[in-house]
């Protein structure tokens, strides 16, 4: 697959220090959060959301709008294949349905679901690294370094984007196990925060651990705090502001 | 043990904004670091103190300036029987050469440690609840809300006193397993900061996240870096800086 070297805008909007705007590369869409009025060279986060999510999802609108409000930093994220605004497809339906079909007969979850994401990846990596060249070239986002910010489908998705693309300085990852991407992880060598809930119901704690055990970074934090798979606690949002702010300047 | 119910200044310094008073309580040398100048209550942290270590050991005062002058908090520590300022103790000295004797048949070492710590803690946890009384009673100090920091001994030891002591609000604990202490963390219901180190060559990491999981606490962090006993990063004193000011004000 190929992409056009520019963004299309589509839309723009601007509220409490944030702009915002919508565009589409190509088939992807997505949205990009800037601070009002800003021009020049900037530190980039890409986020990748969850799985069933989409590019503005609340949890993903409000990081979006601290790290740009409080770090000065762009923000961009694009829709997943079959999520958000994209068509459905086909063969995820079909594997959706076949792993279902597989858990109910008995078959462990976590493997299917890392197996799942693994595919996906194969799409997103190649669309993620287009989508930071395209952003990249605007004036008031310019080519200064990239965070990447990704739990749970964006973990699974985040791991080989953040080994792929040298370009990502330090990146916040989690809720996710190593089965399917163990072997991206141990290519990862920049600062990685991974943040575990403790009483995950859906990737087995020993799965998350292993994930970050197998990470090649130096610098990595594992942050594990009590909970369900979604109950992330607000401090956490600070820590990673904090995060980038001391690895993107 | 009784103690006397007020602290003996033997010295007193100032420097870069902190105030530095070397006490003692009965037989117990201690020293406290309040902001130069300050008068009226505010939170207090006791800090323990590592083992073979003492009450200002380089990494205490560090941490106790920090949290003087970023807080504006009273910080207090205290030398552990048998370390500083305080007299050799027999029993320990004998248990210390018994347990050397043992790992060099093949005995494991860290249940040994955890044995040894639980004996020390049933001195300190007195000793620290009296040094709580007395330092509440000058007038730059008051009855705030109390943190409790320590690692390695300063964790066996800061158990069984977050468990006994009401008036700690939130701790940092870490580098300590589960062995000796898992009921008295069962019933630790403050927030906790719980350090581990993922490589630690002296607490095995499945004892330390078996101490984290025993933990009461409705809120309670992990947090998890590569490297040995010793090598907690830098950033770990921020976290901990803001843990306190979010938990004591």
């Amino acid at each position: 697959m190929s992409f056009p070297s520019s963004l299309s805008f589509t839309s723009e909007t601007s509220s409490a220090g944030v702009r915002e705007q919508l565009f589409s590369l190509g088939e992807l869409p997505g949205v990009l959060w800037t601070p009002a009025g800003a021009a020049g060279t900037r530190p980039l986060v890409l986020m990748g959301h969850g799985g069933g999510q989409h590019k503005k999802a609340p949890d993903i609108v409000t990081r979006a709008h601290r790290f740009v409000t409080e770090c000065g930093y762009a923000v961009v994220a694009v829709d997943v294949p079959a999520h958000g605004d994209r068509p459905k497809v086909e063969e995820y339906d079909r594997l959706a349905a076949e792993n279902q079909a597989r858990v109910a007969a008995g078959a462990e979850l976590a493997p299917l679901v890392a197996e799942f994401q693994a595919m996906v990846a194969r799409r997103t990596v190649p669309e993620w690294r287009a989508v930071l060249d395209a952003v990249q070239r605007l004036g008031h986002v310019g080519t200064g370094p990239v965070g990447y910010w990704g739990v749970c489908l964006g973990c699974g998705l985040g791991v080989p984007f953040v080994a792929a693309e040298a370009r990502v300085r330090a990146a916040v990852l989690g809720l996710g196990g190593a089965l399917a991407s163990a072997e991206a992880a141990a290519r990862i060598t920049v600062p990685v925060e991974f943040l575990v809930q403790w009483d995950d119901e859906r990737v087995p704690r020993a799965d998350g651990l292993a994930l970050f055990d197998a990470l090649g970074s130096t610098e990595k934090t594992l942050h594990a705090n009590p909970g369900p798979h979604g109950g992330i606690p607000a401090y956490e949002l600070d820590s990673a502001v904090r995060f980038f702010a001391r690895h993107l300047g």
